[in-house]
């Protein structure tokens, strides 16, 4: 497969959601008509599984290439492990492509462990970049904020947290249109002297980068969804516990509606009525908006979705993919850690 | 003051919230009303502020003592500091007189670091206890389910957190009435091999103290409020961030309620009659329901409670504190821990 043509091409790991490969399939489908073909998309999964999905979608029209992989990794394959032992999966297939650029970006809502491992080992790191790093998007009362690190790294540095800092903050300004990006850190106080080991010297980091970004101090939990921070900056293991509590949001709150409605049918009646404002009153919390979220740092461009991902996710991982290629975040992460490299704080 | 009624007797930082002492007297005032004067209250702070308060409310006939104390230990102190600075704060005059068992438990909407301090150094610990942990009471689909630790310990040990889970089993069984409750170690992932280092020896050493307790494994962020679990445990760093994030949730929907209003008379018509079951569905985020959060393992009856306690927090941390010594909980963890200690691993 050459890459000869002038559209962005973009791989879609056809296998790796709890739906795949239809919704994989419908998703594609939805972000070629949606956008009259304004790229090419890879399907990468079993060749008639695919193939019998894009006939479903009537699809055959659509600028689809179908690339085969008899493997899957599934949800409970052990990252490193899978990688080795299934070669021919969609992921390790998808991944490769993009590493010998025959694609222009990497779509999955498989294992997120397994898509992070694979793009770190395969693709490489950007220069600059000790850690690559998953950005959560969070809803917020002064529009998107990214929660870096979301799950990539559990074991964090202090200039990990610093590197995830400034990749959140290109991403902020380069995707949501952010001008000098807020950069936080989380923390269980304001004041400097707050928090672990890890939180005073990585605050003490960030002072001393100050001049690349514009570093806000300490923020607390209750400061994400108020809008405080553009970028909230966190160690994997508290982003992944946040971004999972702040995705069960909706879905408790249902519970709550439903629960109230069946106290009588006058409840029932007004929380008819409400179905539609509270939907999209939730809308901010759906991760289904954003579709996905980026591995930052890595070299290429990988969007890890759901494994309970809709077409619609699906379709809108694939648009923020393309945005990601078009806005060069890449060039902007390198521009920016370049220093970092010659430090030697990479590794 | 000597301590021989038959009635408890229960101490309340009346200099602690943000706004003391009218609050804290208020909330006093209301918890002997309501409860017929089940109990004595003690009121600690500037004596002339207080009695005034006390005046206003018409509390002159109610079991109210008042005990001086003219400095004020501030959210801005550092809390090992002020403790040594101001020996003739409320909070210190406090503590001391639970330690010297005039009073049976001590309430305080005053800065946090400084009460667990004041609690830990002065109170000691209960045997077989490394370290004091909040419990902190998140709603879920199943009932109130504790965060432990929710800001105590920020760096924390493998024994810490078993221990927390330990305790917070403790203290669902008696105050919530769960048999049996489900203890989970809140990580990225169920496997057990899942998380950082402390998550992997914290989960071996849950499995080697099984027998005491009903460890259910890891959970996840989302397994909160879906009621996975009785009680989640996780250091304190991560446990604050999530409560203060938690906390914010119903503010931010509020936000949101009201931008939905504004967009036109018929919104705004909807939303005025959505006021009342909205308040009614948002109430399980409500601090103001339980009242504040208990520090588990020291050597007595400690509550604390937002800066922004109302009198109706006040109160029901008043009324918490009278149950948790009612039900011995202090007891019940010295009897479930006493091993630990001979195994030498408390310190």
């Amino acid at each position: 497969m050459s890459h000869a043509s002038d559209k962005l091409r973009i791989a879609v790991d056809a296998m790796g959601g709890d739906f795949a490969p239809a919704n994989e399939v419908l998703g594609a489908v939805d972000a070629l008509r949606e956008t009259g073909n304004r790229f090419e998309i890879v399907l990468i999964g079993k060749e008639d599984a695919v193939r019998s999905e894009i006939a479903k979608a009537n699809g055959g029209d659509l600028p689809l290439l179908v690339v085969p992989a008899n493997e899957v990794i599934d949800m409970h394959d052990s990252p490193v492990v899978a990688l080795k032992q299934k070669p021919n999966s969609s992921l390790v297939v998808g991944i490769m492509l993009h590493k010998d650029r025959k694609v222009d970006a990497f779509v999955s809502a498989g294992n997120t462990g397994a898509v992070t491992a694979a793009s770190t080992l395969f693709l490489g790191r950007i220069p600059g970049v000790s850690r690559p790093t998953i950005a959560a998007i969070f809803p917020s009362e002064t529009g998107p904020t990214l929660v870096v690190d979301a799950g990539a790294v559990t074991d964090c540095k202090p200039h990990f947290l610093y590197e995830f800092g400034v990749m959140g903050s290109i991403y902020s300004e380069y995707m949501f249109g952010k001008k000098n990006p807020r950069v936080g850190l989380l923390n269980v106080g304001e004041e400097e002297t707050k928090g672990d080991e890890l939180a005073k010297e990585t605050y003490a980091k960030f002072v001393a980068g100050k001049s690349k970004i514009n570093f806000i101090g300490n923020i607390e939990g209750r400061d994400i969804l108020k809008g405080k921070a553009d970028v909230a900056v966190c160690d994997g293991f508290l982003g992944n516990v946040l971004l999972k509590f702040a995705e069960s949001v909706p879905t408790f709150l249902k519970v709550k509606f439903r629960d109230y409605a069946a106290e009588g049918p006058l409840k029932k009646l007004l929380m008819g009525v409400l179905r539609n404002p509270l939907r999209k009153i939730f809308k901010d919390f759906d991760y289904q908006e954003f579709g996905g979220v980026p591995l930052l740092g890595v070299n290429g461009v990988t969007i890890i979705g759901h494994g309970s991902s809709t077409p619609k996710a699906i379709k809108n991982m694939i648009l923020r993919a393309e945005e990601m290629v078009n806005r060069r975040i890449n060039f902007h992460i390198e521009e920016s850690l370049r220093e970092n490299k010659s430090e030697g704080m990479n590794g």
